[in-house]
């Protein structure tokens, strides 16, 4: 499916209206089912769907094993993902019955608010990876270099997979986490570590973004962007290293600096 | 509760690294429970909660009719909304079992995801209000002068609804579309019609920003950020006008240029 569509739309430039091809970027709905059950409806763009699929059911430890996915079957049509798999988390049908905006948000030590996700953000205690500060600043610049379908409609997010060197698998969606799921999906099927690298993205690090790099198993997040409070608090108790605001020759160590040589 | 908070930061800048105080913003989850049953949990920026809860539980139909509510009480301290009502939407049951990911959106004449939204979004078909290209950089200008808290943490969005004159109310938000849930709550608690108004927004058109505009009855929405197609192919369906990339002196104006000036 296109990425982005052609319209005509009316600019105004210098006092006049004109007529104009425009190109924009495309959202689309798409239904999980999970052994014939309606599972969850997504917004994302029409890209890596399967990868999505597989990156979210693990990452919210709904099928955390990719391997008990027996099949996966996308109608695009219908904008259905069909997900046949041998195990299911056993609180499945219970966690249907959990209706949220955001698809996850946690609070500090006080208390998760979501059972679930406390159950399955786990502490990252050790420190596989390391970056100097040259790294952050080039790995920023490979993202925003990476980032066409941003450069031509202005309408996503941006995020990818990176060890000290470079950009490992880069994403690119509407929705603030897709993209993240995307990654992992990709790296599940195609057996790539994600323990031992770096998430870079595009845009703001909140709960949502934080608790999603905790699910997926990073140390490192990142971005040319601002974090919220919630997301520091959660990334402290975590032990993950946010770094935002990464912009010209400056940036900003929030948590963890151990593993940002210099901090 | 302090809209943001200070920490201890590790800035990097020019070759080294430099302690130093920032100021993050805070997001909170909030509960809202109706008539002793949680009903929902939405991550927000917290301030004007009550008016977010009222204007949530008006556009999206679960409590339509301001007057329905009998009590509603905030606490603080544990993140819930309690609101007593006398009448609630008689599906709000059943609503409770549907999980989803993005509080809503639609896809087009081809059908609506969610049943619910087709009921509930209107087709605007008068035109209540029209703005010239000048109103347009104004609206947009006075929008981005109110955004304090944006410039003080560049985490926020930021919305205001206004009419051709100027700001009517502002509010800004961590979450996109709370923002207009906090405007339309304050509407309805001070009389103030929203129909022939116009709503200002700091960030991306998405489908569910164009549907909660629709929801909550505006005819006109206005950005400085892109929007989607399906934002676009819902905007055209509802009959409501999209200008985006408000910059400069420049705009575009997507869907029913009617109700610009000369577009």
């Amino acid at each position: 499916m296109a990425q982005d569509k052609t319209r005509t739309i009316r600019r105004y430039e210098r006092g006049t209206f004109v007529e104009k091809e425009d190109r924009v970027v495309v959202e689309q709905p798409l239904t999980i089912k999970i052994n014939g059950k309606e599972f969850i409806t997504i917004v994302c763009s029409p890209e890596y769907v399967e990868e999505m699929a597989i990156g979210f059911l693990a990452s919210e430890k709904i099928i955390p094993n990719y391997k008990d996915i027996e099949e996966i079957r996308v109608d695009e049509k219908s904008g259905i993902v069909h997900i046949t798999a041998a195990k299911v988390y056993p609180f499945f049908e219970q966690l249907q019955n959990k209706r949220f905006i955001s698809s996850c948000c946690g609070m500090s030590r006080q208390g998760f608010v979501f059972a679930h996700d406390a159950m399955i953000a786990k502490k990252m205690d050790s420190t596989r990876v390391t970056l100097t500060p040259e790294n952050c600043f080039s790995l920023m610049e490979q993202l925003a270099d990476s980032a066409e379908m941003f450069k031509k409609t202005g309408g996503v997010h941006n995020a990818a997979l990176c060890d000290a060197n470079g950009i490992i698998v880069s994403r690119m969606d509407i929705g603030r986490h897709n993209a993240l799921d995307k990654i992992y999906g990709h790296c599940l099927m195609n057996d790539i570590s994600v323990a031992d690298k770096v998430i870079v993205f595009s845009g703001r690090i909140s709960s949502e973004i934080l608790l999603k790099v905790a699910k997926i198993g990073c140390e490192i997040v990142l971005s040319k962007s601002a974090p919220t409070e919630l997301a520091l608090a959660l990334a402290e108790e975590l032990g993950i290293t946010t770094v935002g605001f990464i912009r010209g020759q400056s940036f900003n160590v929030y948590t963890n600096p151990q593993r940002i040589v210099g901090a």
